[in-house]
């Protein structure tokens, strides 16, 4: 991971569930950050992500706090005070306003987080901020919960003649579905974007990652994506989303974005496969979208890609169950680059025993056409083994 | 299973599939019957369920025959070309117009149906027509895929003075959500009600029973609801939806339906546990099964209850992603008689303990209150377990 001026991270080990390894994350910007943020949409929202919403509306982050192992999700007033007071803490020992704290928490829901677990250490955490290669993957690592690695990534990209820089983190492996379910993912940039442009290309890279993605089909109530922007490379201000200065940017950061995604579905609790689908040609690209997570989200279909069994009865059963309007005379069903159904029938030439070795191999690409609409959208999801069950049923024993 | 006067029926096997049982049933009805049926909404409908949705429309039928082993789904113009040569076979036998014979398949999807297997043995199979206890239970026998139970059920019912009867048989065991996916569901009466009010009455008592319940989320092409009148009874024939005299007979069917909606659910693949998951208080009846839904589908509800772990966190979540709008200070969670969230806070004196060994029983009670109107829907689901995988993954080996 590449550092990126301005920007300062410890992590540390409070205790709140883990005993050896770090489960707060403390991130202070030199100078206050440009800041957007994309949110869960269930109907109870945990107290970080409340608090979230309403702190990003003045455009701006001196500090991010992140804690695993409590949610401190529905946990009413008690858990919204417990926030205040490791926010206030925070911004204590940042030296600024409250409303420029951040703060996320994963992990289990209904306990109240017990703040003082993290207002203790937040003084020594303040001591440990420092940025090197290690510091970025030691963040990655302090926000995992059931997760089997840590999720980062870097990249670069061109605003005008300058070179910025791109740095994410994330975190999530079970309860993944669009809007994000049981994830967390942190952006950071030094590039100088005003904060209602980051807000505009946020929301819209995200419909394609991170909304894109589901492991299964669960939501969790803590979704939280965040994007920084130190301004520290020294570009001129960007403040016009449609200014073509921000056209490698915006591709840049959707790569790193759906690379992050990814990174989220393929550690999915039990999974073996990553599957990507895409569906082309429905009435429209919310249309693609709905068939494309009928399929992914299918248990069906899902064990059967467990088992490399081309059951592709059962993809089309899972486009049908969409109820969306599709031209059956049209449809086609593409698994690698191998024709299953095309023009509404069984390919001619097709054979089973090739697909079922592709279907062992770990990256499943499955395309469809349901009609001749230049629509497309494309998902992202994982098998369903008997190790998801397992890891469910004994979640907390 | 009682006889009900003026309906014959046979079983044999074909060997469409299976070897050593039997996998064609013929209904036959003396006189013609009443007829009225509710179908999949699957995008992609199978030949015959298309046939059906057709046929019905003159209101009367002659005859039934279902085969298992092949849904004779997603067969284009060969697999109706199929179905019409059974319905033209059968129709001769019966001596009957072929729109008064109607057909159900289930089993795999994609091969047309070899009907010659089916037409060859027609003659012995009405040959074979008759009526007993016996006919009743080999007729559910005979529509079983992955079923482990024979699922029928009797009932009686008043209408005016007159004594009616009421014979049900149902097959399904994955697949299985609103919608009756791979559901088959065949409702047999003396009572004398005309084909629109028969319609009436089971579409309304379908959203309550076979539309609510779900085993995986997955739907099929084929699911396929009749009820049949023979008429037999000699009441004198109702022809009002909303006569008083109806109203013992709707409370039987309805319970009779909800009987063979459970039966279908308990059977579900890889199912331990029955579970009733009832929401009250929201927006609308809509909102309240939408909630409902979206608990009995969430798989990390369906394995923490295979576990016996009362994660009711996983509740709060799953209501949380229907995204309806909830009163998180109203919100009561119950688990069988323990209350668990009060109030939209844990409840005072709970204690996992007890809620963990009543989870170790096979009928799970949850009640949820999520607001204050008076609307309310209940759900019946299954657990998930290890065995579901198993049996999806190994499907055609």
């Amino acid at each position: 991971m590449q550092e990126i001026k301005g920007i300062k991270l410890a992590t540390i080990n409070c205790g709140i569930k883990y005993k050896n390894r770090d489960d707060v994350l403390l991130v202070k910007f030199d100078d206050k950050a440009n800041v957007a943020g994309v949110f869960a949409r269930s109907s109870f929202l945990a107290a970080p992500v409340t608090w979230c919403k309403e702190a990003i509306k003045n455009g701006q982050a001196k500090g991010l706090i992140v804690n695993s192992g409590n949610a401190n999700s529905f946990t009413g007033e008690e858990g919204n005070a417990s926030l205040l007071r490791v926010v206030e803490a925070a911004a204590q020992q940042l030296n600024c306003d409250k409303t420029d704290i951040l703060m996320s928490s994963t992990g289990v829901i209904g306990e109240v987080l017990k703040d003082q677990k993290i207002t203790d250490k937040l003084p020594t955490l303040t001591q440990k901020l420092t940025q090197n290669k290690e510091s970025w993957i030691n963040a990655a690592k302090a926000i995992m919960t059931t997760d089997l690695k840590a999720k980062y990534v870097s990249s670069t990209a061109k605003i005008g003649n300058k070179e910025v820089k791109i740095n994410g983190i994330a975190k999530g492996s079970g309860m993944i579905a669009p809007n994000m379910a049981t994830m967390l993912a942190y952006i950071f940039t030094d590039a100088n974007i005003n904060s209602e442009v980051l807000q505009q290309i946020l929301s819209d890279i995200t419909k394609r990652t991170f909304n894109a993605i589901t492991v299964d089909s669960d939501q969790s109530t803590n979704d939280t994506v965040l994007i920084f922007a130190t301004k520290t490379a020294n570009n001129e201000e960007i403040s016009d989303y449609n200014s073509k200065e921000l056209n490698d940017f915006k591709e840049k950061l959707e790569t790193l974005m759906l690379d992050l995604a990814k990174q989220i579905v393929i550690d999915g609790e039990g999974a073996t496969k990553l599957i990507k689908i895409t569906v082309n040609g429905a009435n429209s690209e919310e249309a693609c979208k709905n068939i494309a997570f009928n399929i992914a989200n299918s248990p069906l279909v899902k064990t059967a890609i467990a088992g490399a069994d081309p059951n592709w009865g059962r993809i089309v059963m899972a486009i049908g169950k969409s109820e969306e309007k599709v031209s059956q005379d049209q449809l086609a069903i593409k698994i690698g680059s191998f024709d299953i159904v095309k023009n509404g029938k069984i390919a001619p030439n097709y054979v089973e025993e090739p697909v079922h070795q592709y279907l062992k191999t770990d990256k499943i690409n499955i395309d469809i056409i349901v009609g001749n609409n230049k629509t497309k959208f494309s998902v992202y999801t994982c098998d369903l083994t008997e190790d998801y069950i397992k890891i469910n049923k004994d979640y907390r024993s």
